[in-house]
């Protein structure tokens, strides 16, 4: 019997961000991160397909989020604001205390061209994914995937300047900020 | 003593996307793409270092361009005026009559994730490149990110809609309306 143990997965992954960092990617393996938190190879692989997925495994709860998001969006909204909408329900999975976590996970990526690879193609799919759900609306062809384009770039920046050293603005405020810039800087060039 | 062929790589090209199409590109040889235009293997790999770079090959010319573009900008232009004239600067690569191939390369490179794979990390490299020539202008982070992503957004858009079945505008002109689309579309949301 497998006994559930509240907040495992969370002190696997801080661990392993840990490692990642101290000891770097290629270098630590499940069982190193099982050690460190005093639980077995096997425990980890109850949680984690492998130790990829510490750093990617939330990402399919974030798309959907996004897509319910966008399906919940009123039927009256703008592409845009439909996206918009949608990122915006996405404030709760960046708190404050997650901060330095995505912090450390962003090095780690950022580091290994492998795994930026995996993070630039999981950002092309979730433009995909909303640029389907837009057309599903009724959004045109071309809107859709300018929509889902900005959106993605707008996510993508605003989680770079939430983990920034020092920064402290919350990630709502700063995702609102970075989508006012793409307003503010296509409307000086009409 | 290689004799100069003009055309070569062209021929080479066109008979490669053929095949690619016709056969398909997992079972389609440089041996293959070479004896189809009556040329050795060896010819074919004068002109390309694999059966990859015929889909590929031209990219670099195309990055250079576009940051041949940016830096040939009026130092007043805003960072979006400086993308879109870099991106229209683009405009000679894709003349009507390079149509029909550009259209047979995406229906191949849509058809395989390895391919689809490699055409998003060019994108992505395209899009890293252009902030840092933004940023080397002087623009902020954050608007040199939102700028070089809504180009690259714009471009690939341009490009889908240029090459569909049955469509006769020329690359110029779709662009500029992907633009326009572009600005009426974050202009809804203000």
């Amino acid at each position: 019997m497998v006994r559930w143990e509240p907040g495992t997965r969370e002190r696997l992954q801080a661990a392993a961000l840990d490692l990642f960092v101290s000891r770097g990617y290629d270098r630590t393996t499940a069982a190193d991160i099982a050690q460190a938190v005093g639980l077995t190879e096997r425990t980890f692989f109850r949680h984690f397909a492998d130790k990829r997925e510490v750093l990617f495994g939330g990402q399919e709860l974030l798309e959907q989020a996004v897509l319910d998001g966008i399906a919940a969006a009123a039927p009256d909204a703008s592409p845009l604001e439909t996206v918009q909408a949608a990122l915006e329900a996405l404030a709760p999975h960046f708190p404050a205390e997650r901060r330095p976590l995505s912090g450390r996970r962003q090095t780690i990526v950022a580091e290994n061209p492998a795994l930026r690879e995996r993070e630039l193609l999981k950002s092309a799919g979730l433009a995909t994914s909303i640029a389907a759900a837009l057309r599903a609306r009724g959004v045109p062809e071309v809107t859709a995937r300018l929509a889902a384009g900005s959106g993605v770039a707008v996510f993508g920046v605003a989680i770079g300047v939430w983990v920034a050293e020092g920064e402290e603005r919350s990630f709502l405020d700063i995702q609102r900020e970075v989508w006012e810039e793409l307003v503010a800087m296509t409307a000086v060039s009409r």
